[in-house]
Parts: C-alpha cells; sequence; structure tokens
C-alpha cells in the first residue's frame, strides 16, 4: 500500500515506479502532488536498492496539467480546489511569493543521483509536460500529445522550462511550441527531440521498464549519478576546462571507488557486471549548482514602462 | 502606402507583415534597410494591436545578403554602394567601428515583445539567414536554399550569429554550415532544425498567416512576450535556479494581470479566449539582458603572434 | 614515413589526414597517442599550408576506446600498459593528479585553427566517440556503432564532453546514450545528430576528402580560423552582445586583411577565389576561452555525505 495519497510508488528489481494517481482528473497537478513526488524523489535517492526511477500517470493520460478546479476569475490558477489546501503542502514562499511549484519538482529532480525515465501515456499538458524535462530519458505512446498551453491561458512556463526546454530542444523548437501553444503529437514531439522514442500505446511500460532494467542490470550507479550531475552542471559552465578538472577528478576518484575495478573486470571476462557501489557512501564529491538565489531580484529587470 | 523605402509594412488582423522590398538587387541588405528594419520591429512594439510579425522577401529571394554593388577590391564590404550613403542610416560607432548593421537588427528582434515569424521565399543568403535567427518561427519555402557563405567571401558570420546559431541547431550543424560555406537545401535546413517547416512556394504566406493567426486567435499578447523574453535570457543563465524564481514572480504577477482570469474561464467555457490585457501597460517587469558591453575589448583577446 | 609511432600524418592538397594507427588493437587509446595527437594538431596549427584536417582510424575500427591492456583489478584503468609507459607522455598533473588525456586532446582540438573532419569507421567507443565532439565536421559508415560505455565500467564520460556533448546533441539525447551505455547504430547516431552522414563504408574516406577539399577550393582560412573560435567562446558567452561587439571588431580587421578583397572579386568575377591569407600572420585577434583554471577545486563541491 502506498504511503501517498495522489501518486503511487512501487520499487521492484531496483527500478522505482512513481506513478500519478488521480486519473478520474486526468492526473492534474496538486500542492499534494507536488510535495508527494518530491518525498517520492527523496526516497527514490535514500534507498541504494533503487537504481533508476519511471514515472508515468495512472489511467488515459500522464498529466492534464495543473489542477484549475479551484480556480476562479477573481482568483485564477489559486491553490484552494481539491487537493491543493492541505496546509502541509502549502508552498515554501519567497520574497513572500510562493515558490513555483513545477520548479520545485523539477530542481528537485535535475538532482537526483538516479536515471529518471518518462513513461509518458495520453495527453501531457502544461505542469504535464515541463515536469518531464529534468528527466533522463523521455518515451511516449502514439496516442501521446503534448501542450506548452501557457500562452492560452494567459501566464507562461513555468517548472524552470524556460531553462531546460531550449537546452533540450534548442530555442527556436521550444519558442516555437510556446508562442502558439497548440497541441503537438508524438511524431512531432519526436522530430523536435521532446522525446526520443514513440512505442504502441499497450507497450508503453514495457519499453520503459526494459531500458530500466538494461541500466539495471549493465551500469554502475556510482557513474550514472557523476554523469548526470555533470552534464546538469557542465550546462552552467561558461568553459570546457573546468569539465575538464571536474572530470579529472571524479575520474581519479572513481577509479579509487569500488566500481571501476569490477567494470574492468567484467569487461575482459565478457560477463555482465555486478557493480557493488553504493550511491549513499561511495559517490565522489560532485559539482554543485553553481547558483541557489534565494531571492526575487535575480538581475536587473526592466519594466512595462521603461 | 508604406513609410518605408526598402521595406514594406503593413497591419492586418493584428498580424505586421514586414517585406523586405528591394526584389531587382534580391532584397539584398542595405543600411538603410538596417535601419528600416529597427525601426518597422519599433513600430511591432508600440502598436498593441499588432500580436505577431510576419518578416517575408518581395519577388523570388528572401534576401540574397549584404549588398555588395559598392564594393571594390579596395574596399570590400564597404557602405558606400545603392542604398548605402543615406547619412541617416549611418551604424553607430563602438571603439571607432561601425556596429555591424545585421547585429543591430537581430540584437532588437531579441527585444521584440511579440512573436516574430519568419516566411523565407527562394534563396537565403549571409546576412538573409543570419537576419532570421532571433525570430521565433522560421518556416520556407521547397524552392528555398540557405547559404551562410561569410567564409567564401573572407569575413565570418555576423548578426551575432555566432551566439544565436548554436543555440538553435547545435554547435556541430552550425560550424558545419559555416566551415563549409555550401548553399544548404530546404530538405536540409529542416533536417538541421535551421527551418521547422518546409511548404510548397505557393503556400508560404498562407501557412505563415494561419500560423499568426492561430496565435493571435488564441494566445495572450502578455504571455508570448513574458515567454520570449525568459526563454532568451535563460540562456544567459548559468542556473535553472535563477528561471525558477523568475518564472515564480512573473507567474504571480501574471494571475493578477488581465489575461489569466480570461485564460482560466475561457478554458472552462471551451471557447476561444478574449484576452485584454494590453503589452504596453500590463507587462510585469521582465528579465533583461544580463550584459550589454559598450567597448570592444570586451574579455581577453590573443592575437596571431602569441 | 610518419615521424609518429601510433598516428600516421599525411599532407596532401591543404588536407592533413591523421590516421589512428593501432589497427591490431583496435586504435585503442594510450597516452603515447594522446601526446601524439596533440603534437599533430600543432602541426596542422604551425603549417599554413594545411587548410583542413581529417581524422580516421586505420584498420576496421576509429577508435575502441582507452587501451586497458594494462588495468588489474587493483589498478583499473591504470597506464601503465602497451604503448603506456612512454615518459615523454606521462600526463599533465593538477593537484598531484594526472589531468584527463582524451580531455587534454579535445581541449587542444577546440583551439585548432582550421576545420577538422572527422571519417568515424567501424566503432567508436569511449574516447573514441568523445575525441570527435570538437571535430567540426562528422561523418561516419554504415557499419559504424557508437559507444558512451563508460557507466558499464565504473567511471564516467571524459575528454570534456560532458560540456560538448550537450551542446552539440541536447542534453537530454546526451543524458539517454550515456545513463545507458549502451552501442548506438550509426542511424540512431544521424539522427540524434551526433554525425550529420552515414555513408557506405567504401566511401567514407571519399567523401571526407571531398568535403575537405570544397573547404581548401572556396573558403578562407582567415575565415575559418575565426569563424571557428567565435563558435566555441559564444557558447561561454552570456550575451549575445558580447558575441556582437567580437564580430564587429573581428569583421572590420577581416575587411582589412588580405582574403576579403578577393573574396568580393571573385564572387564579382564568378569564379572561384584564391585566396591569399595566410593564418599564421594576417588573422586578426580573435576570443580566448573566458576560463582556465589549473587547480581542481572549481566551484563549490558536494560531497556524498552532506
Amino acid at each position: 500500500m502506498s504511503r501517498f495519497e495522489q501518486i503511487d510508488y512501487a520499487v521492484e528489481d531496483g527500478i522505482a515506479t512513481i506513478t500519478l494517481n488521480r486519473p478520474d482528473s486526468g492526473n492534474a497537478f496538486t500542492q499534494i502532488m507536488r510535495r508527494e513526488l518530491i518525498e517520492a524523489f527523496d526516497a527514490v535517492d535514500g534507498d541504494d536498492d533503487v537504481r533508476v526511477a519511471i514515472v508515468t500517470g495512472a489511467g488515459k493520460n500522464f498529466c492534464v496539467g495543473a489542477d484549475l478546479s479551484g480556480s476562479t476569475p477573481d482568483k485564477p490558477f489559486s491553490y484552494s480546489g481539491a487537493g491543493q489546501s492541505d496546509t502541509q503542502s502549502t508552498p515554501e514562499l519567497v520574497d513572500g511569493v510562493p515558490r513555483d511549484g513545477g520548479g520545485m519538482v523539477t530542481l528537485r529532480i535535475a538532482e537526483v543521483r538516479k536515471p529518471v525515465i518518462a513513461a509518458i501515456n495520453g495527453a501531457a499538458v502544461g505542469v504535464g509536460v515541463t515536469l518531464t524535462l529534468p528527466m533522463d530519458i523521455r518515451i511516449c505512446a502514439e496516442s501521446s500529445r503534448f501542450g506548452l498551453v501557457f500562452a492560452r491561458r494567459g501566464i507562461i512556463q513555468e517548472a524552470a522550462s524556460s531553462w531546460f526546454l531550449p537546452r533540450i530542444v534548442g530555442v527556436s523548437q521550444a519558442m516555437e511550441w510556446v508562442a502558439t501553444g497548440r497541441l503537438v503529437p508524438a511524431a512531432e514531439a519526436r522530430e523536435g527531440r521532446l522525446v526520443s522514442r514513440v512505442v504502441p500505446d499497450a507497450e508503453l511500460l514495457s519499453v520503459a521498464r526494459a531500458i530500466a532494467a538494461d541500466i539495471v542490470a549493465n551500469t554502475s550507479g556510482l557513474s550514472v549519478a557523476a554523469a548526470r550531475r555533470m552534464f546538469w552542471s557542465s550546462l552552467s559552465e561558461a568553459s570546457p576546462w573546468t569539465a575538464h578538472l571536474h572530470e579529472t577528478r571524479i575520474i581519479a576518484a572513481l577509479k579509487q571507488a569500488p566500481d571501476a575495478a569490477e567494470g574492468v573486470t567484467s569487461f575482459f571476462e565478457k560477463r555482465a557486471p555486478a557493480f557493488p557501489g553504493r550511491v549513499s557512501s561511495d559517490l565522489p564529491p560532485l559539482p554543485e549548482w553553481p547558483v541557489r538565489p534565494t531571492s526575487l531580484s535575480t538581475g536587473t529587470t526592466e519594466g512595462a514602462q521603461q
């Protein structure tokens, strides 16, 4: 039985499957779901037996976007609707403003030490798309469609997707989808590099599990954790020299860590590796995100009147 | 009648169509055209009734590049040719050097508060390509071909394309096209993600107008203006945390702005929105470009002799 | 006769062909090969008659990765194997740690003043892939397959590929290939934008030479050298304004340099150009990489215990 109310969390064979679980509402995103997703990724990081996470949606859709059921013309996108009013789930404030909930989740996912696979079923709209951007592998069902619909609702893209999306699909593709806000079919999402694979609906979860099982069976958790952090942090670095020095240091450390010996031995013995390393204790120091501002006045802004 | 000499500017149904208008010269780029394009985008920004801009070329070609008619072996690429000598159009100097004209236009376009669609007909060569890079959507005709020909003329890519192009197509694709300087057919441009769609020549403008009309009918001008700035500025940001805080602040402000209520209401009423917001007065403060150096000595340089 | 032991270096018609030359070992990468590659690119830069470099592999494979022949469970990935113990090839230390050999080569290639074409035959694994990332054009044979296998050996991606790869293929594609470590066939490498062209095995070298010959015949070496540096450095720049000012300065200088006059004249005379410029003496100052840290403590790090 899941400890969660709006998601399901199950671990089997080294794979944590996190299922958005409000199928009657198209898995619409709430503050409770936001809090529970962060707790689920904390669980992923806290359990050395979890090597990979899969995120998918219960029912017909992945996630139709933020739950607007409490919205009124007076308080659009307010957090007073079903599943929003849980006081435990009140978002942290920054300068008196509640932090964007999607961003709280995606920034958490970007720091997870395990790879994350999005298995996108049916509609992924708004935060249903942006939620998946810091995940490592995105595959979807043939029936999937994607909507970066923010401009059709009078708001903007969130979940730090202003930063993530252009680094995944290029800035023009990002802007084309956001400026129109139109629904994008699965084939266009693949061509535009938002997903890497489109599979028949009935095979979605089994394909995701096969990818996950391959990672569990054949890769070092230390390696993947370090690789993941290096890619994200290198996008924040001005120079390849910085990446080179981080890599030099991390590779030297990993050669002393438990998995490298098994990597070489299993290679010579032409067998699958059995890596002994534990992410909780054997990971060398990794680069941090360089900037974690805590005030909304980050950088110069220009007003409408200027 | 257009107020301009070398371009045409017409507004209809919320769409400003900017037509490069020197068809007998393949719409070769001049200092007058440069000044007029900047004035046209000023007009786009100054008119709340304009929601989208389309840029296209009169006649057979989009733009065959800089007007070289005044060039001589002594003064290659000089600005003394037809349409170059207008004193009103003398480019601003930086440290005594005239600013690159293409860059003056593209940096202006990157700051425009409306989305811009390039409808590329026939040849787009040199500044005819780089001019379009900060535009949001690029589509072209089947007969189009693209030439980043700078290395075949003894100069380099301009219009800040050294910055824009790798962020659109990736650095290897950028360098491959620039290192050879060869003409790239429409299909390769699409595959390489320089354009998102190739359409039959006869349908180019109607497809561009349909995309524009969809934006006018269904999106909030406030949203699109804010989204556009967020994508460009996020490419200048080291960390997704900065984007997250900007988004948090902007979304909170937009919830108070006129369009969010209509966005939610129209969504619940399953009808097209009628957004009341005005970009001139209702836009919350947006992030600025972080750096606007005004001297050519930006950063360390190394000489040929080192 | 080549001056090198583990590579071959030959210049013909302005094209330097650098051949990884340990075919019996799949051109496995050693410290000697690392040193010789750097010396080969020094030769490319030092010879004005070399306009383009091609890198390929002798025999069936491009490069199967680091030479692990000296590795033992005690000293995995140690540099004591065949071709590793040459004292002349001991890598530079940073804070007592030997610099990653792949990174020493890729950082050198990123600074080369000539375009570099990778003609990838057969398998490219580990450093066999990452080595090619700062090259300008990558084509491969139909039989090629690519393996970013680091996580299957207990280490991480190197050669500054944490920085290069996401800027070429996008961060999600980078992470997908690295998180699984699986072999990627040629067609997927092309679709994922790691290579721009897949050609029949028998045509690989002739296609690479035709691309190189086109560059030699039709482009200015000054232009290509400046363009190359501008793209790499612009990826380190926060703002397109910086690129604009660099371009303004470089274009003004190139207009005074020997090649621009020939570029314009040959264009008007509708003939191939014969550019007189020499990269060794006629190149204007170019932007440097902004950061060259020399200590491993670059930026904040977080430990496993935090």
